[in-house]
């Protein structure tokens, strides 16, 4: 490809939303261009990554017996109402009426129109374990849209859905799926990816899985063991719970006055943080009538995540409800009202002498024991993890990362096959729903997630497995007949190789062509100048390491396939 | 591919809405599955045959210099207001609100997107000319979706865009497009194609082509001269008038009775069709009181495509308007309300002594004079040419064809570069809008378009080049250990010399596979059997023939890349 001809614009400005590296970047090197909020467009060097990208994908998805289909785009309601996702996901779905009034929607996952294929495909046992993958456009209406294609709301996701006979096989394939998806990230050149528990949130199903690239500008929180290789995402990671043990005393109404937080209660009555419980109010999504109430201890907060799973209901904040609010004052588990849910957290069972709201302005009770002062509680799991607590696995000390998810891998069981009627025959001639796992990758989201972690001040550093163009020719002068004679002449040669080159060609100054070259990150760049010409040899220099050398022009196809075969065995 | 694990059901019934060959052949062989009216599922045989016309495409693109981007599906509606198709496109587009409350589309064509991308970065005429392309989902929301693949909602398309300093040069690169496509038909294995001159349509410009696959199921009508290579479509062809002479008479009003049709008053009155003037009302596209009346000669037929670009108007059938029709009696050119725009077809040029409506319930009049007795009319083509007409070029004659579009490509002009501002410094320094070229084609269509063609009564016949295997192979009696181990080899054996091979793996009898196999339409079909394996053999057929041979097991990868090389020979 000829610089001097693509289409794709390096600029020294970034645009005024991007904040983060990988989307200043890819947008100033000309890899991506806006066309609306959470929408791009992709110029050619971003597309070729994607689709080296996608072939690493189907390899490795092909290595897995993956069958590869198409899904459309657009599906009708009918079909998510069958799974109840039609109405239980919300406004990050786009619905439409078509020009017959149907209600259609756009897909932002699959799992429907992949038992919709399979569904009277598959009907004998021994035709599985079976998966179909595809790789396809998505469109998920993101409130928050971010990052160049970090969130984006148009994507290209690969997204696959396996079929199992029993639990086992699939537990079977979700480890391969697993090594599978180890193997992309490697060969793409992810270096701080690793592999987390997740929550299996819209998808249903109860094992789950988030392969995260680990940086600062990520918007998951993981939780680490610094001793063991105990990860978690946030919303599941769970610690090892310290219970200090306070005096068992009598239950004391006690005037906090205008003290609401719990720093300033614990600071008037001189107790810690610990030695109180937190009340966060929330209404289930949809009816802000029905309030829940979560309690956790005071040094604490709420996972809203583990709240939910654990209500079996999506909750968000509360703002105050109808007319007569049924809450007031200073929170607290006594004498609630009983239309409340609530749910205590795990690290107030048992507890005595605690500090809690009296549920009255100005009051507070002191003496508070969890066994004694309420009846019927049940205690589960929906605080968050902090840096330092203790590691659930070997009580190390646990610290907390920042990450972006680049896959996910689920095992769904039978939501979709059950409510979907699937069924197939099985070896004692009994009809059963298989069993589903999921497996998804984001094609951009691994181009930034590339982008964020290989870079320098002066641009990208692709991988030379995903780089749009293995090669960067620079032509200095290239007014010289000479040099335009022999930098044609390696070009084409190079290309004859089966080598991806892109020859900047312009008539514009070394420094104008290095500075480009180093933006646009291809992993080699090779300068032909009429200087090394006259000791007839090229420069060859590693865009990751800025190493140069010179070599002969005689050899520089062979140099060059050998540089290229020795940079690909570290993605191996 | 093992076919026992394939997510593919073949039948013998196709679905009830099936009527054409191409897609009861693409169901019962299980390429395709139906997810909602005009949106398909495609298994991986589906899958893999569009993927290998997407390379041949890919090729051919690259090869006149195309650089593969991509662009959105969804768009906002800022993007297509720049060029007014916002407003023009009727129903065909879908409209939805994002979460936002901003309007958003589904692109059914991105000249807009193109635009927006090349804007700006493409800013001297030394960077053109210049040729972006992508292979993205599109959705149109299509009244009549119908044929299976033939004419969907959503499909796969392959759109390019160029753009160009000069008209000259957009005419050349035009013709290297033109020739790109034929390639490309003559590469996936079509046989009757033709490329006919077209309408431009919704896209503006002037000069466009569409190629057409000559076939009885076509919706298309396409105009051939059997003498010359003139062939256009119905929507632009044209023939030579024959003009007859009559006698110029003085104007008489006849009285007709109940007689209306051309027929009824042409017998009554004694004329040939010819000598009248037939009436067709037509009101323009959302405004039913403004009417249009196209008059034409009695034998010929109103083409709404010539009328609509000779008043720059899109018209629909007229339904009676407000409450006082301004069309009454037998409608003639005299004497009409001045608010009807009238269009006088070519035909009635000159034309004297003709019979015409006196716009008098049971009235005509006779003796009508086109130059005498209607003022400032003015005449133009906008009349369906006829098989028997004669060739406007050679004079031979006309017949008519049906035909399906493959693909299309137009010479746009500076229609989108104008309306969005895109401007590129000339060599004299001076700001011009480029010229646009824009080139179509659907990937799916074009696989129903070779299973329309290509096929026999028992099934497809994929040609080789793009089968998704390229050999099928049949195992008989694969409970034999011997034939079992053999057959295993062989399969192996094909796959590492890059072969694609589809194994009948079930434990079924020899009928139902190979029913199954010329289904399915690979080119080449191997069995292997007890019975052949007595003799060291395989057997060899070729799908399209029926050709079959013996070959000795120890010759048979050998002989099969022989094969496979004889029959690529065709698509060169």
């Amino acid at each position: 490809m000829l610089l001097s001809k693509l289409c794709c614009e390096r600029t020294k400005e970034a645009p005024g939303d991007a904040k983060i590296k990988s989307h200043i970047l890819l947008a100033r090197a000309g890899y991506i261009k806006q066309v609306s909020n959470g929408i791009y467009s992709m110029t050619m060097p971003c597309q070729k990554m994607s689709q080296k990208i996608q072939k690493i994908i189907r390899e490795e998805m092909d290595a897995c017996d993956g069958q590869e289909v198409l899904f459309p785009v657009v599906m009708p309601r009918e079909l998510w109402e069958t799974s109840g996702r039609y109405q239980s996901i919300g406004s990050e779905m786009v619905r439409f009426k078509d020009r017959s009034n149907h209600d259609m929607l756009l897909g932002m996952t699959h799992e429907e129109a992949a038992v919709h294929m399979a569904n009277h495909i598959v009907s004998s046992y021994t035709q599985l374990p079976m998966m179909i993958y595809q790789i396809q456009t998505k469109f998920r209406d993101e409130a928050r849209a971010r990052g160049g294609l970090i969130r984006v709301r148009e994507f290209t996701m690969k997204d696959a859905y396996s079929f199992h006979n029993t639990k086992e096989d699939l537990e079977d394939y979700y480890m391969q799926m697993h090594k599978a998806y180890q193997n992309i990230f490697r060969r793409i050149g992810l270096k701080r990816f690793i592999d987390v528990k997740s929550d299996s949130g819209m998808m249903g199903g109860s094992i789950a899985h988030e392969f995260m690239l680990l940086t600062e500008v990520g918007e998951d929180s993981i939780v680490l063991c610094n001793h063991c290789d105990y990860r978690a995402n946030m919303e599941v990671a769970t610690s090892v719970l310290d219970k200090p043990s306070f005096e068992d005393t009598k239950l004391t109404l006690v005037d906090t006055g205008a003290d609401k937080t719990i720093e300033e209660v614990a600071q008037r009555l001189n107790v810690d943080a610990k030695q109180t419980a937190k009340a966060v109010v929330f209404a289930v999504k949809g009816d802000q009538d029905q309030v829940v109430i979560a309690f956790v201890r005071g040094d604490l907060e709420v996972n809203e995540a583990k709240l939910k799973k654990a209500i079996k209901k999506d909750v968000v904040a509360y703002d105050g409800g109808a007319t007569n609010s049924v809450v007031c004052g200073n929170i607290g588990p006594k004498d609630l009202d009983k239309s409340i849910l609530v749910v205590y957290d795990k690290s107030l069972e048992g507890m005595c002498g605690m500090v809690v709201g009296a549920n009255k302005e100005g009051y507070h009770y002191t003496g508070f024991n969890f066994s004694r002062d309420i009846e019927n509680a049940s205690f589960v799991d929906i605080s968050k993890v902090k840096a330092g607590d203790k590691c659930p696995i070997c009580g190390g000390d646990l610290r907390i990362e920042n990450g972006i998810e680049i896959g996910n891998i689920f095992q769904l069981g039978t939501k979709y096959t059950a409510s979907m009627g699937m069924t197939v025959t099985g070896p004692d001639g009994q009809l059963f729903n298989p069993i589903m796992g999921c497996y998804g990758i984001g094609v951009g989201r691994a181009i930034a997630s590339i982008a964020q972690e290989s870079n320098d001040d002066n641009g990208l550093i692709i991988p030379i497995t995903v780089a749009p163009w293995q090669v960067h020719m620079c032509v200095l002068r290239q007014d010289d007949p000479i040099v335009q004679e022999k930098a044609t002449k390696l070009y084409n040669d190079l290309q004859a190789q089966g080598i991806d080159v892109l020859l900047d060609d312009r008539n514009c100054g070394a420094g104008i062509k290095f500075n480009d070259a180093d933006l646009m990150g291809m992993p080699i760049r090779v300068v032909v100048s009429p200087k090394s010409l006259q000791n007839d040899e090229i420069e060859i220099t590693i865009r990751k390491n800025k190493e140069s050398y010179k070599v002969a022009y005689e050899n520089s196809i062979n140099e060059i396939k050998n540089l290229i075969a020795k940079l690909e065995e570290e993605y191996k």
